[in-house]
């Protein structure tokens, strides 16, 4: 495979042609192949994406059909058909059975433009400039959601200082003995805090890029009620662990908490297509007509594939028990290969079918295994601050053999780099010695 | 057609369902049908997005083949083949024939994505936070570029005061006696005029949502040479009036300027699917690898119909030809209108098939005339900061006849606006008389 | 004299000592010593703060008095004798004759704490963040102000990059025959003009650093009426060109406008001690108890002086007549300077005892002047952007004969600088016939 | 005393006057009196300006000596014989000992002015925008400083949001079990944590206006560790708790800690005048000529009165030991009071003269206790987020027995208020009783 045009043409700005070193022709299901017809199990799924696995059949037949009958394609937002039957169903299947009642904004179709609207209309709506984001957050890398972003590679980009943004520590940031929370509620409390009242805290459930960092029940419940009790809109962006991927198809929805505004983007339209939304409290909507706007803000074929997404996966509870089955699966091997390393300081953690291995930091461990799993056939991806969380996100419809196989590659990888580890350890340590 | 649903469930943003009150159903070349089967021409042209047309056949039956053999729908900057085969593409017919060299960067898919990577890789380069827009500017929503759009409407969304943009005035802003040029000049050689020096100038040279306002030639070059005379990037936003707009590939193709970045969107595809690109000149790419991102920067789809347009479109001059004879036609047509209304104070701008007819503003004539042509079976727009423009964009491969009926209706119906107008200023006019 | 201890312990930021590189150690009225006992008149008057002279007799009795008699010297904003006597005395002096009521605020005792709070209470009462200040303007160094303060040189020291101000193009600077007010309304009225709607305007009637810069008189009440019919406040910052300096105690008190706030400051106390002074229409006094502080911002040595400044100068018309005929003294003099040197492309403006002999760009020539003078016993400085302007400002009292032996000194000065300049010009221009 | 023409002519605003509503006429040492003759002992001190007492004589000879002698009293940054004397002294007396060099700015004359200067160095020295500063840090009014200062009642007053700066909690602000500064280390030392590398970090070793907080010797050495490692300056801003007022000159000396800058103003003078002062590390010292100006930089009558307080208290140890001594007689008075009323929840804080008696919030006792001895002749004030601590600030000269009749009124002021306090904690319950 000849990489080189992308080495002429493409900006130095790519990254994940860097990690996996191919080129990709075809792909289904959980399974991608390549130009030499090499075949690996995607354990990426798009960074969240594919939670329904590449070229899902059930919604590709239906774009293909929606295709071939000249059905209206880009729109902007203009009512369509396709658009009205996206919103009947998106109604019938999540909101009507939940009790709930949101406004929908279709907005520029990737998840950072539906970040910008929902912070847009929480200032509109709170006068008031300020937002608190948490440590480790990703909420995209436009002017408005970087500001919420903590990654500094991001931030260093900007080339202007960001602002209007307050970063309070994230569960468990300062270890599992401290309350992050009651550092944030005495800034709050506090008039002479230098916090300046925010409009709204912007959360995920579990940070995806952040390091797969998994917030608690009770942490969570405790910030809605801080929302609450200090005027302040709670914002889940539920973009990477939304639909579906930590168990069922909002990723709170287990968790007792009720955002005033929720942006969903990545696998909403199940097919990999650019769909973004945000969903605000009716009495939250003091949008005037056209005051955000967006070329893509209907991107039709993708209402036609999340209606079909949503009518397939989720008007009853059976995908949600196989999610919940597979999630035991990963984090039962997960455990077991941390217990199988005791001296290696490994952890697992995450919600569903997210699941992180944190290696320790430093070494460079974690990507010295996604690079040994891609030689062997399996795409995995690593975040956190340091890169130390090896990343495990198939797509919610992978087979089970697939996903023992594998976990299986990982396993193998991890224990030829540790075991190199190990062994250059020792090399040092006895070169140490001999001195 | 039953809108409720969209009253019920869609966000008060909502903007051009409000226009246009009807459910589109499907769509072909320059018609658009609705549930009732009642065919609309199309001189909206999804703002500049559809310029082969809906559905575009060449590009459908390459899509179509695509999802049938099961290639990678979403695959953020991992290389594919469908990537591949855009790239050397873009080279072969865009780049090669007019020697240059530019490095691309695939941004997330709505123009407002790569706005935002083309400011903050200038600011980057230059090490300056300022950039210049310019007044009626339109760059898109997301925070970073709504700073350098021009519309309160736009800008009051934002929640917090925009910054690290300086406004100039657009060719032609202080009437046609006024070099406008002059004024930024005195602005940036006055080291005591209070303008940070800027990192970049953003610039339309046709300024689409502004209200089809045409930067001249020499303008444009007055401003490429302050640019170089000044050390600050030019950055030309050809998301709208690119792709053929305005007679050739890029807007400025013709106005003997060169860019050192070049925003595209819109059109990109072809086929009304989501995508952005960034070109820089390859000496500017200093980005970091993934130091900025997007889900959706790498929409596979998008990219087969792209090459395809660039393919069937653009190996040779025929179709420039083609968009510059209707060009005439629409022109002369606009032309014979302002003559056939010496009362009205018409007047017509525009370059290429982006033509704008121009109302007195107050009494909101071209907003009632793109609703009567509605009604007669015309989807058309206005533009300009009083909705004064109406603004003519048919598809580029608009059959001759369709173009002819659609100006036809047109005329009826500004024709029909004007003598109400008239009526009622006349019913005014003897009212006044009688008291 | 021996300045080796200012290189060795004062900071590199440092200014005027370069100008003028000697140690005064006594002043009187116009009259500056040094300590080798050489006399300077001052045509420099401590960039407007002396007003008076150097140690006026009138104020320096009463000052002595009051520290005599253990009178409150620090008291913040706690309620004095010295306080309210200032208080009944700008009344009666100033605010009964023009039956005006404003608002008084003490603000720290710097011009710059005065601009801070003005401004920060126009974007209370508006409820907007944006301002609109000038090309040249000069509003002080702090954060705050320094947003507003349009030259480069202090704007880059911020270390960030200033926001919400807007710059407007001064009176004439554009040239003679371009009305900048035309601009400002054209933005105004635009709502796509990309220009925030300002809470307030900020302007200096002479712009005293910007380099004696005269705004005229329809201008300002042009800008008055925009500020009224845009609902925008109207500051006039008469820092440096109040307290008589044009000719009148408020330099727009002969220009038929009348500002929404004023801050005054420099030669308010009369002594050149440290004061600043708010004046508020009372209507717009929202302010909180207390919302504003500064520990200086009770200078009652400062009430003291600038009570008797009032009772000594301003309780008739003879101070300002008097002024009024020095101005014509002034002026007089440099247009014949101006008519005796045709080719020398000079220009004289000013008003009141504000005059600026403004010299060509480039060469330098209003600085070698400025140092020959100052050789020859005349401190002076230069102002605006290319310091090409030689800015006469003495005090008002100075006394006729003095003022016309300073204005001999700076003609001879600049005899001799033009003659070398004339001088070099034909070198330079026999070694390029030479060639 | 008739305070009518405060009300009618001073903007709501004012203060201090509405705590003592009486109008002072002399004061000396540490006695305020007012127009009725009553005598007040001063336990405020102009918040931190009067170190040196009231018309300290020594100072006020020298002062009106160089009046009498026309002494330069204005002169921008012009050398005078005044300024030269000033920084012999200064370098004599206080740098030399310390086997010190720090450059010298004569900034604005109040703190504000200081601290602008200050933070624009550092950001200019470290390009970086972003500063850290502390909760209930307070550190002036104008807009740069103004970001720093944590306290919601000055912020909110700014118009505009308050950017580039980061609050990291203050040592103790988590209670006493909590190293707040381990929070700050995590935030540096974690690439994602949102916190924008900071140019500077800058602190009060007592927070005066916060609350009389007092950060612990191994709290500010950790500081200046982490300051070091992660490249940030180090700036103290001692402007409160300068100039002896915790027993030695600088209130780190005791501490082990260099600060990169230092700001000073308030007691520098020594005799209430305007006067501020950074002083930076030489090799800091970038600034441009002219690049931070400001009218009143060269406050003479204040070089006149600064050199001498140096010369008359800090030319040895004996001031330094008699503050101590008083320290502990103020400190022991306290704390008796706190024993004295087991049940009232008081406590006390402070380093040498500046010692705050914690009351329980709410109820806002410390208001009522302020105003009860401001009855009895004690002029004392209230600091901390809800006004929650007493303020003990006498003058560093003060009586023996003057500061403990002082001190008696307060207990027998706080006696008095938590006895009402009580009796009506009594009245309620038995109400609640009755029912």
């Amino acid at each position: 495979m000849d990489l080189k045009i992308f080495d002429r043409m493409e900006s130095q700005v790519r990254g994940y042609i860097r990690s996996f070193p191919v080129i990709f022709k075809q792909a289904k299901g959980s399974v991608l192949i390549d130009e030499n017809n090499k075949e690996y199990i995607d354990f990426f799924s798009g960074a969240g994406t594919l939670n329904y696995g590449h070229n899902n059949p059930l919604l590709k037949q239906k774009l293909i059909e929606y295709l071939e009958s000249d059905g209206v394609v880009h729109g902007l937002d203009m009512a369509t058909t396709a658009k009205k039957y996206f919103l009947e169903t998106f109604e019938r299947v999540l909101l009507k059975p939940r009790n709930w009642r949101y406004s929908l904004q279709f907005t520029g179709p990737t998840g950072t433009n539906a970040v910008e609207a929902a912070l847009k209309l929480a200032r509109q709506v709170k006068g008031r400039a300020n937002v608190v984001s948490f440590t480790h957050g990703f909420h995209g890398v436009s002017a408005g959601s970087l500001a919420a972003t903590a990654n500094a590679k991001f931030r260093g980009a900007a080339g202007f200082p960001l602002a209007n943004t307050t970063f309070m520590p994230y569960d468990g940031y300062m270890g599992p003995d401290v309350n992050t929370m009651a550092y944030f509620e005495r800034m709050l409390e506090d008039p002479s805090s230098g916090l300046d009242k925010p409009a709204a805290v912007i959360v995920e459930t579990v940070q995806g890029e952040g390091g797969v960092n998994v917030a608690g029940r009770n942490w969570l419940k405790e910030l809605e009620r801080l929302c609450r009790r200090h005027d302040m809109l709670l914002i889940v962006d539920d973009i990477q662990v939304g639909c579906g991927r930590t168990g069922n198809f909002f990723s709170f929805d287990a968790l007792g908490i009720r955002p005033d505004i929720i942006t969903l983007s990545k696998s909403l339209s199940g097919f990999g297509l650019p769909m973004s939304l945000v969903l605000m409290k009716p009495e939250l909507d003091i949008w005037k007509p056209g005051a955000h706007s967006g070329t893509f803000r209907g991107n039709n074929l993708a209402f036609v594939t999340a209606a079909q997404a949503l009518d397939s996966y989720w008007t009853d509870d059976g995908f949600a028990a196989a999610i919940q089955r597979k999630e035991r699966l990963v984090r039962d091997w997960l455990e077991n290969i941390v217990h199988s390393y005791p001296q290696a300081g490994l952890s697992v953690r995450g919600r569903g079918l997210i699941q992180g291995l944190v290696l320790p930091t430093g070494g460079d461990a974690a990507n010295r295994i996604a690079r040994a799993a891609f030689e062997e056939g399996v795409v995995i991806e690593t975040s956190g601050a340091q890169d130390e969380v090896l990343k495990v996100l198939p797509a919610l419809t992978i087979e089970d053999d697939r996903l023992m196989r594998g976990l299986e590659i990982i396993e193998r990888s991890l224990g030829r780099v540790l075991a190199r580890t190990d062994a250059s350890a020792r090399v040092l340590k006895m070169g140490g010695k001999s001195r």
